[in-house]
């Protein structure tokens, strides 16, 4: 396992941790001056400054990526299902330019609410083989652009409407039916957040192994959480075993970056620079 | 399937979804005005009126319970362990005076939160480990009672501080190990709001059969859902679809009540003959 406590070159920050304190190039300009060596953007902050912008701004700060997030959301009704497909191979074209390493898949949960107007279902199991169907499609596309897809796996509480994939042997069945080769072009992203608590973690990270751990995302579960989307907590601050769940990530082979992704109303309250000093600090004591 | 459209002989009311509007006798009262046939109470509930004047409400309305709420809260420092294991075999002997079907077990995350006072500990494996221990110590003291225990499996959002068994086949994997005689005296409590989003549920459903499921819970997943305790969806007001997970659990065998069980600051603000009657339609129309 690798010693995180000297410096912090693993390190890669989620630009969604720190995305109310300003816009993309601001966060490049913080990440640079803290010595940050990776990020991992989103699309929509990418958009507000500009793809081209971004490209520059990523380039001339010498930041690597550790992923794009995100593409996904792929249960629709058949109106909308082109429109799913294209806005997923525009995601692929902006993280080919940005030279990220892996487009992150949130795939989505019951179409009404992954492309809202779709028709209402209750049906997730029909979701889920809309997501497996959606991934096959874009995989070709994805392949001739030299972007490997990697699916994050949610919890549970996200199932009904931002993702019906909630564990990792899930996303790995359906990495082995859409990819059997086992190519390196499809793969899974791992969230501490979503998957902590899975009896089958340390099996499924065993599982997925080297070819199929494309990205590795951090941040710590709170007691209590106040809420579902926006109190996630910094490293050490909560009741993820983050050391062994590295261990066994490293275990299994994967040696790229550890990204921090934290979405909640407090950090993005505190100046920017403080932090990513955390994130320096607790990834260095914690990680 | 039973036909639920036309009575609402099946309908048990768990008694924490009135649980605001007053005390236990109190809602014995407006059960029985609704011709409402079973509920299932909480030990709190009982213990602010009594415990004999509860058995005496409940047997002179004619009530049946459901079940009988809630033994477990397992994991604990050594310090803390015949405590533990004696408030359980006073859940046990409770739920015996009133003549409740099951126990149901919430199990507990990791122990501080579990037995609070208890060393902090982020190991959920060793928390997994101490609830299958004390389960299997409670069983023979269950058994002399005649009162089954039925774990129920809690979401993973609430891994780390109310129950670290969360699926049903994880429940199924304790119950196999403790009871592999199937006797009857160790089952699970099958609560839609916990495993909906199981891609396994199914399959679990079918795999625990009739002597495995002791209980039967419904309400409704809310999208958006405000707070992770308190804001659970009457039948019909979320995604779940209800009826494709009776059909299951009825193909699997059950054939007990299915018990109303709705934590939700909303549905404790409004008259609880108003909350009865709509408990009473949904069950109806939605169940």
């Amino acid at each position: 396992m690798r010693d995180f406590s000297r410096d912090h070159r693993w390190l890669s920050i989620n630009t969604a941790t720190v995305r109310a304190q300003g816009d993309l190039l601001a966060i490049v300009d913080a990440c640079a001056r803290a010595e940050i060596g990776a990020i991992s953007p989103w699309r929509d902050q990418v958009e507000a400054v500009g793809l081209d912008k971004a490209v520059r701004a990523v380039r001339d700060a010498g930041l690597k990526l550790s992923g794009y997030c995100r593409g996904g959301m792929f249960p629709s009704d058949t109106d909308r299902r082109q429109e799913m497909i294209d806005d997923n191979r525009r995601a692929i074209d902006e993280a080919t330019a940005l030279g990220a390493p892996c487009l992150v898949l949130v795939v989505g949960g019951l179409p009404q609410f992954s492309r809202p107007g779709s028709a209402a279902s209750k049906d997730i199991g029909a979701a889920r083989a809309l997501v497996e169907d959606a991934i096959g499609e874009l995989l070709g596309y994805a392949r001739r652009a030299g972007m490997p897809l990697a699916i994050e796996p949610l919890h549970p509480m996200y199932a009904a409407d931002r993702a019906c994939v909630n564990t990792i042997a899930q996303a790995l069945d359906i990495c082995d039916s859409t990819d059997p080769g086992c190519s390196g072009d499809l793969g899974i992203a791992c969230d501490v957040y979503h998957v902590w608590w899975d009896p089958a973690l340390f099996a499924g990270i065993k599982r997925a192994g080297r070819e199929r751990l494309l990205a590795y995302h951090v941040c710590d579960w709170l007691v209590p959480t106040r809420d579902l989307l926006l109190d996630r907590g910094m490293m050490g601050d909560g009741v993820i075993d983050l050391k062994s769940i590295r261990a066994a990530v490293e275990a299994a082979g994967y040696g790229g970056y550890s990204e921090v992704e934290i979405f909640s109303q407090d950090w993005w309250s505190r100046p920017i620079d403080d932090v990513l000093q955390t994130c320096i600090a607790r990834h260095r004591s914690c990680v």
